[in-house]
Parts: structure tokens; C-alpha cells; sequence
């Protein structure tokens, strides 16, 4: 196997290690977090790090970066209070990436790309039409990770829809029927096939 | 599309719940925490919370609820410093869901399974041997999520060791050159197939 300590780590070439690092822990979710500023310009913009965090109350976490691309995304959250989280499918993944572009925060990234914007029940933030599960959030609060500077948010769950092809009878939603997709690292996009649910594990003799 | 609200949610079965809100923040990472209690008694579970949360400093993050299952494994990190991230490949999925089971501190889980523990560079945590990329961590720090009492633990990369298979010139680990899974929702396990990587996304004029 290959070996890397925290020394090699330290040296590496800067994009070799951000590759590196990114695939490390393995796949992650695939979404487009969506915002509307107090000006009313919609945003949209690709996130790899959206994790469950409970389900009662339902909250979700995303890590954000504040000094670099999604800037945007966290600034109409503070002043909003909202945001949507949509899976990325097969279908919009090169647009999806796209929003990862450096867009100045007067330009929306769905004038720029095929993806399209969408309202529902009142929700302030707008959803990304088609996506096969559509969740809209109320911020609920953040913590400062100061080891490197990065906001853990906190979302409370306030609206979640999905496509009535993936839901099952007892609420679990399989993904591999809309073809949502995993990321790997910080550009590698995955489409996974779910083998099979494993039952509920009981201590052996 | 089904729709769900704040108050329906609140009112489902609680399975269901779990189900439901466990799977609609996409595909989750699919890893083995292994540990070492100051006993010397070793323990391994699964997470479906391990995130990136920086590349330098290398960190990544897990969420545990101190209350549940894996007080074991926080119990551990927390005595002793280290713990270890192995990544869950397609044929030690049935073993890694085992160690799910709520065993008693004493009883290791790679006692319970066939999964083997195995030590490297004088590390004090155990690996999982077989996994294709294995992560050898010092304890950073940890926050605690108020809304609902998780405690986000932090992480800092000691030792990377990962499979020459999936390695790529650019450090790009491409997992499914080494069967590493998915989790979907509490209990799906989906095998991902990389569909292609996005170039670095620029402006469009």
C-alpha cells in the first residue's frame, strides 16, 4: 500500500494533496444547495459535504468555507434564513459542477446553466426542478470549526419531497431509481447501485 | 411528488422517520471507526457520518450521539487520543453492518466477525486489515450539536495508507477501483461506479 504520514501529507504538491485528502473518507453526497438574496438573485451552487444529523428533529449539516466560492450561499442563508437542498442525478451533473464556477454574486449560476429554478408552498428559496428529492430548510444555527476555519451549518428540515418512484413503504428512499449520484474527491462523480438493506444487527452468541 | 412538512414529519412512525430523513441527504460514506480501549480491548464500528472537512491541516469530522451505540468507540478516542478510518469494500459488508450490534464494551466486534485487526508504524488504534484505504487519525477536538446532543468529533490525518490500485498520478483515490460502497439511508449498501470527473469549472462569458 501506499503510505503518507502527516510529514509527506505536509509536503505534497497543493493540488495532489486536495485530490488526495478529498477522496480519503470515502463517497459523498451529491446536492445543489439554492439560496435567494434579500435583492432577490437566486444562487445555486454544488456541495459534497451535506450530512444527516438527526431525524427527530430532522436536521441536516453542510460545511462551508466562508472565505472562498460559496460565499454567496452563506450570506443569503444569514440574511434569509433559507435554503434548499436538491440531489444532483445523472442527467445535470456537468451542470451541476458548473456551479462550482467563480460567478460574482450579482450573476445567478441559473442563468448560466440549464438548471432551472422552481418555488413551492410559499418557501422563500427557490428548489432545482427535476431534482429527485427537493428539501427545504430553515437555518437553524452554526458552529466554527477552529482548526481550519470552516462553518458546520445547521438546517432544520421544513418541507421534503421526492419522487414517488423512489420513496418505499417504510419511508426508506432508494436513490439508485433516480440515479442520484456520489461524489468522489473533489470532481469525480459516481453512480452507485445498491446492493442490498442489510437487516437490523442483533449481538450473536 | 410526495411531500412532507415540518408537522407531518413530526407525526410519522418512528421507523419510518428514521428511514425517511436518514436517506434524503444523499449517499453517505460507508467506513469502520476501530479504536483500542486503555484496557486494550479493541473495538470497531460502522459510520455513515465521516465527512472532509479540510485538506491542510488534513481533518475530517464523524458525528456520534454519546447516548447510543458507538459511546464505545467516543469512550476510546477520548481515553486514548487515536482511532482509525477504514473504508467498507463489497465483501466485508455483512461484517462491518455487525458491528451495529449493541455488544457490551468488553466484547470486541473482530472477535464477533471476520474482520481482522492489524497494527502498523506503531499506531495505537487498530486498522481493519483488507480495507483498501486506511486512515490513521489523532483525536482534535469535538463540538457539541445542541440541537439535538451530537458531538461532531474532529480528526487530524497522522497516517494515510491506500491501496496502489486506486492511487492516481494526481492523488485522485478512485474508489471504485477497490469496491469501496456507499451507505444509503440506515441500512442500504450501494456499489458506485464512477461515471467520469468534471474538469475545474471556469466563468462561461
Amino acid at each position: 500500500m501506499n503510505h503518507f504520514n502527516a510529514n509527506d501529507l505536509g509536503k505534497l504538491e497543493k493540488l495532489y494533496r486536495i485530490n488526495l485528502i478529498n477522496s480519503c473518507t470515502g463517497y459523498k453526497s451529491a446536492n445543489l444547495i439554492a439560496t435567494k438574496s434579500s435583492d432577490g438573485i437566486e444562487n445555486v451552487a454544488v456541495f459534497s459535504s451535506v450530512v444527516h444529523l438527526g431525524s427527530n428533529p430532522p436536521l441536516l449539516g453542510f460545511v462551508v468555507r466562508p472565505t472562498t466560492v460559496p460565499r454567496n450561499t452563506y450570506d443569503n442563508i444569514k440574511k434569509t434564513g433559507y435554503f434548499t437542498v436538491n440531489h444532483i442525478y445523472e442527467a445535470i451533473i456537468e451542470d451541476a459542477h458548473h456551479t462550482s464556477a467563480k460567478y460574482d454574486g450579482v450573476v445567478s449560476e441559473f442563468s448560466k446553466t440549464n438548471l432551472t429554478s422552481m418555488y413551492k408552498k410559499g418557501f422563500l428559496a427557490p428548489f432545482v426542478e427535476g431534482a429527485p428529492v427537493q428539501i427545504g430548510c430553515a437555518y437553524v444555527s452554526e458552529y466554527f470549526i477552529k482548526e481550519n476555519d470552516c462553518l458546520l451549518i445547521v438546517g432544520r428540515i421544513e418541507h421534503l419531497f421526492c419522487k414517488k418512484t423512489v420513496l418505499q413503504d417504510d419511508g426508506f428512499i432508494q436513490l439508485d431509481k433516480s440515479t442520484t449520484v456520489a461524489i468522489n474527491g473533489l470532481d469525480g462523480y459516481a453512480l452507485p447501485k445498491l446492493l442490498r438493506r442489510e437487516a437490523y444487527a442483533r449481538p450473536k452468541e
